[in-house]
């Protein structure tokens, strides 16, 4: 390296291990951009940038049934609900589609963040020796005497069973199968949602957030990402509904007319101190 | 100025005339910050940031009244809906601000702009020698006759007469008398009030639109900026409404329960091909 | 259709095709998604939401393509840029991502939709019987006469030659002969770069733009759904830098120190009035 | 209420003590807007939406001054750098303005919400009894065990002395001496700087952070509200310089180019597996 290039080296203010760029070059973890192109389908692509390395072809499958498998849930979902309001105010299709995502925080999309996290709690007791349904229990236990009321990807306010969770862990069971992944995650959550059905004397199934975090942990995603995943994801739909709301040739629609939509509960008409 | 100075001033990536910075020292404009505080008010401080100067007293009472006028309308107006969805999703109180602020688009925040450039558009005219009425009247026509069924800053959806209108121009009237403004947006915005009463057959009265936009053509703002100052007035009830919801306890709020907020016109359940 | 459908039909807020609900049910277009998993890829399903049928494979192959190709050009991107400096400032994920999506207006971002229409205006004049060089042309000097300099979809502020746009072309010419896309907007574009190389007398290649331009225009995308799909592509850049950024432990990171990132050049140090 | 209202109360979405609106009606908080106009001044206002009663003359005052004492930083704050970038990508002033006021997370803006929250600690204490530098040093330490370097409001990456502080301070006392205020908050801060700099055995300076806290504690905000507030008055600065990149006529502008901007630090060029 010349003195330039560390004196570049010092001065250079970010640093990534995602792209590299020259003039006429672009290489994505030190793949070129133009060998990739043809080869890496989106998924692996999305799979190289966040992780470094190209997935398997199995593992590329199951992150693209995945990301399919949580792309909208309708106009009720704040994060659609906000885009096609915003699409209705004549913003840009990329400011609807970034209102959208914008809502996508702890509360609406960090579900499944929050359930692979819990599966990762109790992996680590099994990989220290515990049994899946003890581990399963004391994490459970101590989760819940924080006070919560409910387990973060299990259970619905819209579905008595997600129509989505029991199909994707049909393909975490296949992949299993061919030894692309361990299947150790869905065990996980199987036998959560046993617990959860046996204490609360009813099921309390698992849900989109549920499922789509077996997914990720089997597939080795940290559980932040668990979350990013899901935007991406969910970005599908909200860009679909804005672009739907486009056409659609309505102008500023608030969610609805005053009337049905709120009350006041404040103070009675007064004059000035 | 050294040799080090022009090598910074060539290499500089951004200039700017707002702010001047050394380790200790802030100016705004030239005016060190310490010796602003107690001395510039808000909106004297906003009018120096926006146009370079400070203004005079009554200038800055006319801005602060502008601003205090547009600060809320309610859930119904989508960027305060928006924001009330973003809070109950758990964002932070900053990111449901500007999820609200983000929807201030051409439809929904740009009728401002909208309004200011018209007038400006007739004051040019009576510039070059056209009397009032006759210019309200030419440029009425080239705008309706684009085919656009409203005009910016008149009439309202929702109050047959905007309460607040009326009275930010007898504002305007106060400042007039007092010589900080000339009256002449506010002549104008008569005019086209009047005007459009007599060809539509029926009151088209002044909006909150229509009226800041009369004070912030009297203040020499640029029609861009009558936008800006507008998000910046909107973001009081976007923080306040986005507050409230904070503190209610309520989560993941979509705009309405299902079966009230959509109906689905899209084709009936089919196997896939 | 009961009575309480029909006033569920008057009185719901929004209509849309794209999904349909019920407790249980969950149907995309019409599809349910348990069928939909595990045999409808991403991108089948993106097209899916935003066109309303299924996509062939070669077509859903060549969307796929188009997707991975925009993912990612480095921090010099305002959209990446953004996102990592909005990650450094502790918001969440999806905040971080939404800050870089919003960033993809007309100037970084528009190109894509830009170009597309222009292909399309180009290709308007073929169907009504010009021959391909002349509907090029002309459509060429309109657009230049405006007194834009540059051409969106061509040249490139960085690269002599995009290394990505001839691989993508290569790509359509492979789903050309096929038979799953005709090819014509290829040819419009090669046209295009043919007769921009006459004019100014050098080359002025495609870019990422006017080539992910030809494939969206092939598969019959309408112009503003490439921006959408360039905001989708690009989500996953911002998520790869965001992500990185957040685990580099730096904090409150703006783009430069202050030296080498702004001069001010405004009024000097001066007393208030 | 007639059984319409009963009905309407039951099925509003939304409730809020904020704003009541009929047809002609605007009330803030049981004001008519129309008496509010020329009367309560912006700040009065933007206390009456966040607090439900108007203040004091002198509260609102002090409030005015904590506003616009926070309005800009420069471009190396993240929040103005990302309005700057955003406007110079073509989307609108509002889309610019919500981008930067995203950015202002826990890291970048956060810090006026934690110093207040500090402050109250101490004052919880001294209302049981606490002697005030006891409070100060017990709260202090139990803050310093956690591990973290620096205390929010306190300290300057770029001021030796911020110049915004000492003079906030002075105001506070102004306001005290009239009884405006108790001045408890000004006690507390004065003396945690008292208690840092005999600690770290050199000074460590209240910021703007710690000075805007102190002002909002004065005055009875909730610590959330020390953040919504902050955000307010740096929209004035984000609206600023993004109107000034506008008015620039630079497209496109990333933070700087890419040599001296970023180094890659990922696996050398490779060939796919």
């Amino acid at each position: 390296m010349t003195q330039d290039s560390d004196e570049q080296a010092e001065s250079a203010w970010w640093s990534t291990a995602i792209i590299e760029m020259e003039p006429g070059i672009i290489r994505y973890r030190g793949y070129p951009i133009e060998e990739l192109i043809g080869k890496a389908s989106f998924a692996q692509t999305i799979w190289l940038l966040l992780r470094g390395e190209l997935p398997s072809d199995d593992q590329a499958a199951l992150l693209d049934i995945a990301l399919m498998s949580a792309v909208d849930h309708g106009p009720q979902a704040p994060s659609i609900a906000i885009a096609r309001m915003a699409a209705s105010c004549g913003v840009g299709l990329n400011n609807a589609m970034a209102s959208g995502v914008n809502a996508l925080g702890d509360v609406h999309g960090g579900a499944g963040e929050q359930a692979l996290a819990f599966y990762q709690q109790i992996a680590a007791r099994i990989d220290e020796g515990a049994p899946l349904e003890g581990a399963t229990a004391t994490v459970l236990d101590s989760f819940m005497a924080s006070g919560t009321t409910y387990l973060p990807g299990f259970g619905h306010r819209f579905h008595p069973v997600d129509p989505r969770a029991p199909r994707l862990l049909e393909m975490v069971d296949h992949y299993a199968e061919k030894g692309a992944v361990t299947g150790r995650f869905a065990a996980i959550a199987r036998c959560l949602e046993a617990v959860l059905a046996r204490r609360k004397g009813k099921a309390i199934p698992m849900n989109i957030d549920g499922a789509t975090a077996v997914i990720y942990g089997e597939l080795g995603f940290p559980a932040p990402l668990a979350r990013g995943l899901f935007c991406l994801s969910r970005s599908v739909g909200i860009l679909a509904h804005a672009w739907e709301e486009t056409q659609s040739g309505r102008r500023n629609k608030g969610p609805l007319p005053r009337e049905r939509l709120w009350r006041y509960d404040g103070p009675a008409k007064r004059p000035l101190p």
